[in-house]
């Protein structure tokens, strides 16, 4: 496995991408002019210039001053015109005011890539905003592609190239990319993964993305063979549907890490209903990360104990992992950090055990966690590793290593290191302590072995693993559609709503019957109802709809029907209805003198059953988000929800169902009957294929869902659709 | 607050505790003598004498050994009876099975205290917990206190004391302790915290603790003038309510912070009930850490991450943080960080923002998050943190501190650090990088100002400061109790089960109506009961109940009475109730046709209410636990329940209430309507109440509690109640 993916290193592309070639200069610059570049050392140009000098860049360098001079044993050369070939990636550090006219020197000059470090744009306000558009403009006018600007640039310590003015050292090459909303978090991420042995491929600080966003930059940064593991620094995306289109191709090859960002500031939304109310962006982050394949981590140093671990492990074949320690409590405090981590201990194979019992001493314990005592030497850590990596049972090792009392940690490192080397199943280690176990940290990440302080963080990175091995595993997945839906009925429904009907910032919802008919032609089940006009009419349709029948009074002008009780449940015979029928016509025309009275509606009384919420949203960044769970009125309390973006898959479906207790309890549980499990599947598909199909519409909401007996069928007791 | 605080180091005793006397000779000993001392440099008996020479302990040392010899320009005596006084300590580390017999001749000696580092007992197998029972018992003989075996011995940088054999360094001397139930840990612990800067007062290393346990070390550690916080490792507790009642009088003075592991040793409970199923052993834990003020830390590194925070900061007033970066990046993340843990961001005073306003260029930000931007010099982080903390709203500052690209992030720490130590308001520093940040780091530690990576720990170091001052400020609080509770009718009803009936492993359920009699007794409201022998008696109860009535066939023969449909509903009127009569008595004599048919019980029909769950449990290292929640036949899968120790204080109760959407919405949501919460109030108390009073109760769950409209009351509608 190790050895499959060194390969890599050959220069293959084997992810068959192709990259936008508009952004291939900013990869591949035949050369690059630094514009800005300054010979005093205390200003970024001269950093900038320095940087792209010392990184072994080897194409053509050229620096532009209007004041001229050397720097570097080059020419500066007074305007971007001046400039010989080749030269395709400016590099912008001037003051801001002056950047569009640059660009625009830069379009004429045929440079179509611009990296503009300079701030001073949409970030202070109005002007720079204009200045920002100004940019775009030149940039669209030339075919220009613009990292940035108010950005640090890119750096690729594989070709090599550096266009950033950070103070050195830069990062060590390696196999983990960076993409960053933030330049800060590049600066101080590229010392702490130095810190930790971990090296960079690729930076890219995308700054204020006036062109160039991490959706774009994502797939070249994947393409590159040197990198192994993609993490992100992300406090939104620009276009949710084509990042998680663009992930989802890169994930099963390349892990895609994000920690996302900006939850405080997202705020509520306006509670126009349950599903308003209950979906946050966090869930809509979470729903496009999960289809995307993208592991989300919560904290930066998270983010980097998982990129070590993805860029230096094999794959594991699942989540049984066997720790080896030389004391009790580390074994404890491993299997408990296991366990939050969603992993599990093996199971030891009888083989194995009695090659461990040989090894150990009596008082050792030979089930998992493996305490081999503190007279562990490092040979016996050697040894009984071994032993554990052959059990076909056991996917990956944990080694937790306070430094032993009569051995140094160092020592021990050093014995393990070629068994982990040599093994297709991936082996973490826990250190234990700082000082002492200082030197066996330093043999591990110089042989590529991550290490973490304490178990709970090597825990963690196991399971970022064994997450990552679930997404290169997951079966591709068309989403689930029925040819069986009336997209034309729903295109002549929406027709009659013109657009003078509908608030472009509220949302406007839909009359009751019109959203019945709405999910009704995509094939949801309503309760039938038939209009009664007379009371003989009633009595007919009561009898061909069969009882036990459900009367409404039926009006245009009467909206809120139960506030009048204008509805009565479960009449069971003619006389019921009769009696019925003479009691609602009357209280109608009473209570309401003016309304137009149609007569009543007629409803067969739908069974008992289980009942579920579903509702699908227009989310501003991922489009159409699907909710599920429980309904009723206390689903905002319980929040037994799950999401998903439509249009569904067969897994996304499973995920819904799996993960609350509304789905979980359709099979049965105890004394409660299984529900028909089918028609909800059914049911959130075609609610989520409608919401595709049809992105005016802000929201519907079915709740509750009435699920019944297996085999009979879920109906829609009550709907709310709104549009903008 | 810093300077009160440093106070306690003049050796003054603040807590006003009195430590158990015997437990006297392990942190004032007069004169220690090791057994088992040896002038062989690799073994463990040098490395234990070296150390105690080495900590400048300053009474008198004494070593044995039958080889005799001299040791540290010290002789060697041949057995404990030589050593001369004054010696009132005994560390032993010799082979397990001259244990006892060392012990016995320490006890004639007049040695009350011992420490036994060796192992070889109880972790071993039956021989060894043999050995250990035979220490025990030495020890009860002599008055005898052993600390361990198998443990690490104990130490006192302050006094100073050190029994412990790990290689040098020890700790620097410090104002955290540590008590541990793993040796390993507590070398790993020594290490990791010196690489912080932290130092540590007093470490007790527990052992096998066939004697001293955990909560016995509380009390005297907490004693220590020079510990201000106390860190614990627990894989379990000896005495649950004991180590409450201990934890409980020193937290709101000292914070104790504990990391319990062992979760996936507990395993689950049979499933005898909801309240079984749900309880588990991280519940009862999390129920008596509450109740006791222990703030539990998921993990190593978060537990002195936190100690580092108590330790070093002043308490903070309230929740309300200031971040302080020179970047937009680092700034939303430490907001999102402090908004997952609970923190708010103060909204800053206009008169702090103008005096920003004054100071930095226009494009920062002088909204929280304060942005002075990557130009801001030390001296500029300097004045805006004065300004910040000069704000009545701000209760703590996050500074937040990537590597200045124009400045050092060393000369940063200390331009902040005079800041910093004159404030009565915590400061925490967020250092984000590695290398980089490294003079800062140690600038801020060598000024016991707690910095971090990256803002998330940072921000969960702050939560901690938040936590602790909540423990310190919550009034105590009396259970609630209530006198109109019949003690003597329990006693009657559980002295009808004899020891027989019972069994020892499994829980015995009571017959229900005994269940409904007991909680009766105590106060708690069931729906009133009525026998009716004959058709005459049902129709006078009936009215005398009041209509609806509900009617159940009374047999004691019949148990399962819904599944043979001996339970009529909602009955109206005398009509309903004869023809219930004539339905019921001939079914039942149909159905079980040997069953004594006593009549019917007749019950008013108790009107609809929401519907929550009571339980209580004894849990086995904490005693009664009780459940609040969400009830009915969903319990399960909900799982909206929450968890206190029982007897119930005002606290506890609102707790519940708070915690548990079942709670929150007795109060009334949107449609629904408020509900009587004073009477589940009183139910819980009371309840809680029963299960103190009687420990033989197991269990008690009431599902569900209907709980009417206000004013109305509540009705357990089903009780179960199991002994054992």
């Amino acid at each position: 496995m190790e050895q499959a993916t060194h390969e890599l290193f050959e220069g293959e592309n084997p992810m068959n991408m192709a990259t936008d070639p508009s952004l291939t200069p900013f990869f591949h610059p035949k050369g690059i002019v630094i514009i800005g570049a300054s010979h005093n050392p205390t200003k970024l140009g001269y950093g900038l210039a320095r940087n792209l000098v010392r990184s072994g860049y080897k194409g053509a360098v050229h620096f532009v001053n209007p004041k001229g001079g050397t720097l570097f044993e080059q020419n500066i050369y007074p305007d971007v015109e001046s400039v010989p070939e080749p030269v395709d990636l400016a590099v912008l550090l001037i003051p801001a005011p002056t950047v569009p006219q640059t660009l625009e020197a830069c379009g004429q000059r045929g440079i179509h890539a611009a990296i503009v470090i300079s701030g001073g744009f949409r970030e202070t306000g109005a002007k720079g905003t204009a200045l920002e558009e100004a940019c775009l403009a030149i940039a669209q006018k030339h075919n220009m592609r613009i990292l940035g600007p108010n950005c640090i640039g890119l750096l690729d310590t594989h070709l090599p190239l550096d266009t950033t003015f950070l103070p050195p050292p830069g990062p060590i090459p390696g196999e983990v990319a960076f993409i960053s909303h933030s330049g800060a978090i590049c600066a101080a991420v590229i010392d702490w993964v130095r810190g930790q042995g971990l090296g960079l491929s690729r930076l890219v600080s995308l700054g204020n993305q006036v062109d160039v966003s991490e959706t774009d930059m994502i797939g070249p940064v994947a393409d590159d063979p040197y990198t192994k593991v993609i993490t992100m620094y992300l406090e939104g995306v620009s276009n949710g549907r084509q990042f998680v289109t663009e992930a989802a191709r890169i994930t099963p090859k390349k892990p895609v890490i994000a920690l996302r960002v900006g939850r405080f500031e997202s705020g509520q939304r306006a509670v126009a209903s349950h599903t308003g109310a209950l979906t946050g962006q966090e869930n809509a982050f979470n729903a496009a990360f999960r289809r995307a394949g993208v592991l989300r981590a919560e904290t930066t140093e998270t983010m980097f104990d998982w990129a070590r671990a993805l860029a230096w492990c094999p794959s594991p074949k699942g989540p049984e992992v066997a720790v080896l320690t030389n004391a009790g409590g580390p074994g404890v405090t491993a299997a408990d950090a296991l366990e939050a981590n969603g992993l599990n201990l093996a199971q030891l194979n009888p083989i194995t055990k009695a090659a461990l019992q040989e090894l150990l001493p009596p008082a050792a314990s030979i089930h998992n966690p493996v305490d081999m005592l503190a007279s562990a030497s490092p040979e016996l850590y050697a040894q009984c590793l071994q032993i554990l990596l052959d059990d076909k049972g056991v996917h990956s090792v944990m080694v937790v290593l306070p430094n032993p009392p009569m051995y140094t940690a160092g020592g021990v490192a050093r014995a393990i290191i070629p068994v982990i080397s040599t093994s297709e199943k991936p082996v973490i280690v826990a250190l234990m302590g700082s000082r002492l176990i200082q030197e066996a940290a330093e043999h591990l990440q110089a042989a590529r072995v991550p290490e973490y302080r304490f178990p709970e963080r090597a825990a963690s990175a196991l399971s970022a693993l064994t997450m990552q091995a679930d997404i290169v595993n997951r079966p591709q997945e068309a989403p689930l559609t029925s040819t069986d839906v009336n997209q034309q009925a729903v295109i002549n429904l929406l027709r009659q709503f013109k657009p003078a009907d509908i608030s472009e910032t509220a949302i406007t919802f839909l009359p009751q019957q019109n959203a019945i008919n709405l999910i009704s032609a995509y094939g949801l089940q309503t309760p039938p109802t038939e209009l009664a006009s007379t009371l003989e009419e009633a009595v007919q349709v009561a009898q061909k709809v069969g009882y036990p029948v459900v009367l409404k009074i039926a009006s245009p002008d009467i909206i809120h029907k139960t506030e009048m009780e204008g509805v009565l449940l479960n009449l069971k015979n003619t006389d019921e209805v009769v009696q019925g029928f003479k009691t609602l016509i009357p209280r109608a025309q009473k209570t309401y003198p003016k309304a137009k009275i149609q007569g009543v509606h007629i409803q067969p009384m739908i069974p008992e059953g289980q009942e579920v919420i579903l509702g699908v949203i227009q989310d501003k960044q991922f489009g159409p988000l699907v909710m599920f769970g429980s309904g009723g009125i206390e689903v905002e309390g319980i929040k037994d929800v799950a999401f998903a973006l439509a249009p569904l898959t067969q897994r996304d479906v499973e995920y819904l169902l799996e993960n609350t207790w509304a789905g979980k309890k359709l099979k049965g549980f105890r004394k409660l009957l299984p529900a028909d499990r089918s028609a909800v599947v059914d049911a959130l598909m075609r609610l989520a294929q409608l919401a595709s199909d049809f992105p005016q519409i802000k929201e519907i909401e079915i709740n509750p869902l009435r699920v019944l007996a297996e085999g009979s069928g879920a109906f829609a007791l009550d709907v709310r659709a709104g549009l903008s």
